[in-house]
């Protein structure tokens, strides 16, 4: 015998499972579109050396690769910013900057499964490529936080802690750490929280960080925390990376999102590819991991091969949001629904119902049937658990007359009417 | 440099091949919805063993399969089929039947790149599980049907080809094959119109069928395409078959589809699992392969180790359909539209414009901006691009007054409006 189980890691979406992802797709969909971004797709099979680079991004150490059945490398796709760059390279000449463009594609990694951590999620993408200026940083990070607003959530439950990767540069610089190990430290400082300060500290040695180096780096972390005045002393020279990041929190001050929003120093996302600007939304009570996460990556298409362009974007994945919305009890309940249940009571009348439910939805109406035949009692219970709104019931001796019987579900109330005329104008 | 190129057979979807999609999978969703479907997904990745079967199917032939890294065989799912059979076992117990259930899933194959075929499209698939009796026939056709109309196609554009397996097992049965080997010879026979005479005979004797047997065989596929009344007779004492399809066809009639079927006694399909009614969608002008095609199913759940499950269902291909429709001019022009293009025209006024966007998005429209601060004209022709109804333009002396211009983009009209009384009740 088979077995009934999904692949490790992976989900099956029931339709009450898939009625709350298509609820929250939805938003994030017709947010994309509001915002004036255009919807793209690729296949979740990309080549492996798509993903790799040189930095030892956790997200390519946990490649779900294989070889196809003609020696290929393939891997599922674990991100799909290196998609959009292969998308945009190979039609660079044609395609008209600023792109605006989202997706929510499925993303894999393969990892040891621990604390209930899945294979597979879906995670919306929404990217502004060719726009160089924090604009692009305010429509992105607005259209993530509408995104919220329209799930429930708000500045009480939230926060985007924001910071820019140039100002660690700075301080790397600094404190005498040359440019080419900068990346590497930061994917390190990256796991500032999830690893011991013992750990921690080894593996930034393990980058070429000496104990005087440390002892800097954890001071600055440990002003910035208090306040972002601090930051630039530490900076000196290099302080002139603060000020972008002071501009961005005055322009989204206009658009009315400034509640959200937290300067953080220590933010600097997993990605080696973040050149700037860097962001990720966690909850206020900090129960979950990151909910969201992005940031500007100008150099990501040169390391492709093709000239550098701008770009800024995130990935919102739908797990940790839903967990959250769970949390909060901000899930909405969704129930199948339907206008129109049409019940027979012998298969004599199998041909009128069909007839009288295609008629239905030619109209523009969501109409079921239900081809049992049970009495009348178990018929309508049926009808409200598949969330019909009325039954119509073929009674055989209205039927005779050229009468159907529509019963209101919620209000139970019942009404003869004359076939014709009702299936040429329901309701 | 890494390659460009999606992975062997996959393909990209840019947003004009997205807006396509989007428009066909729309009129299946709306579809499936209209006749009363609830949506359901499951993980592309799925254990080989789901497709092992007896009869050597193409499909599980052409399996996308490779190792996982914990040596697990995992398939890219070929098919939606048996993982709806596997989500069904899985919770036989709780879910209440009949079910009707749709999804759109992406399916895989590896298979040697011919005729410009792909190793992957998506697939409309909908089903009724639990529904023994020929309504199940008739809504899931009248569903397929229907959406053919939303797509523009009518019965002068394709026709349903209809049969029923039990017809075919009744005449091997007749010419003296054993049930057992019946399956096996209807795999071969789906494969009559793709392979020469000689070879298809040549395969129906590996599954055993002496050359007596053959020439019954040939002599009856001749006599069914010459009329239907034909085909009782060579099934003898096995003619009841006929009957069910002629009722079908009456039922398809009561709901105005029968301009569209055509009984056709040699369609089998390529799945070994179908035990009844079976049928393919086909263009008139004969130019392309099937662009749909279902049937009954009432075995396959038994052969996961449940209990049998009267079921019946189809899977629609993207791929076919649009070429189809291309070939018909049919396929819709479709750009990305927005209601507003709001521009600015100098940095300065960068704050303003994306306190306008928001405004604009928070009053339920679609809003863009622009931030290359061009010159007028080619403000406008960027506007246009991107499909804007309307263009806000933010011109500097209007602004000063705490005015805005708003141009029509299609009549090419403006009009001056007070910035506040606008953004408070735009249009």
């Amino acid at each position: 015998m088979t077995t009934l189980q999904p692949v490790r890691g992976t989900r099956d979406f029931y339709p009450e499972e898939m009625r709350v992802r298509n609820w929250l797709f939805d938003i994030w969909r017709q947010t994309s579109l509001r915002f004036g971004f255009e919807e793209y797709d690729a296949c979740v099979l990309e080549s492996e050396d798509l993903y790799i680079r040189k930095a030892g991004d956790e997200i390519t150490e946990q490649l779900y690769s294989f070889e196809d059945k003609g020696g290929r490398r393939i891997a599922l796709r674990p991100e799909m910013t290196p998609s959009l760059a292969r998308l945009i390279l190979q039609r660079k000449n044609t395609l008209s900057f600023p792109l605006k463009w989202f997706t929510i594609p499925q993303c894999f990694r393969y990892e040891r499964m621990t604390r209930g951590r899945k294979r597979e999620h879906y995670q919306w993408n929404l990217d502004v490529v060719g726009q160089p200026d924090l604009t692009a940083e305010v429509e992105v990070i607005s259209a993530l936080l509408t995104s919220l607003e329209k799930t429930g959530l708000d500045a009480s439950h939230v926060e985007l802690r924001v910071n820019d990767r140039q100002i660690l540069n700075g301080l790397l610089s600094n404190i005498g750490i040359p440019e080419d190990r900068h990346t590497e430290a930061m994917v390190v400082i990256d796991k500032r929280e999830k690893l011991s300060p013992e750990v921690l500290d080894q593996l930034l040695r393990d980058v070429g960080l000496d104990n005087d180096q440390l002892d800097k780096l954890n001071a600055f972390f440990s002003a910035a925390e208090e306040s972002f005045a601090e930051v630039g002393r530490h900076l000196g020279s290099h302080g002139a990376a603060t000020e972008g990041l002071l501009r961005l929190l005055e322009l989204l001050q206009g658009v009315g999102l400034r509640d959200y929003i937290t300067i953080d120093c220590t933010v600097v996302r997993g990605l080696s590819y973040y050149t700037g600007t860097v962001f990720e939304l966690r909850d206020r009570a900090g129960k979950f991991r990151s909910i969201c996460g992005g940031g500007r990556y100008d150099s990501l298409l040169s390391a492709f091969g093709g000239e550098s362009i701008p770009a800024i974007g995130f990935g919102f994945g739908d797990v940790v949001i839903q967990e959250l919305l769970a949390e909060l009890k901000l899930l909405p309940e969704l129930t199948h629904d339907i206008d129109f249940a049409v019940l027979p009571f012998s298969e004599q009348q199998a041909p009128v119902a069909l007839e009288v439910a295609q008629r239905l939805r030619g109209a523009g109406f969501r109409a079921g049937s239900d081809f049992s035949y049970r009495k009348l009692g178990r018929a309508l219970q049926r009808a409200s658990e598949i969330g019909a709104r009325k039954a119509v019931l073929l009674l055989p001796e209205e039927l005779e007359r050229g009468e159907l019987v529509v019963r209101d579900m919620a209000a139970r109330t019942e009404v003869r009417v004359d076939k014709e005329a009702f299936l040429n104008d329901p309701e």
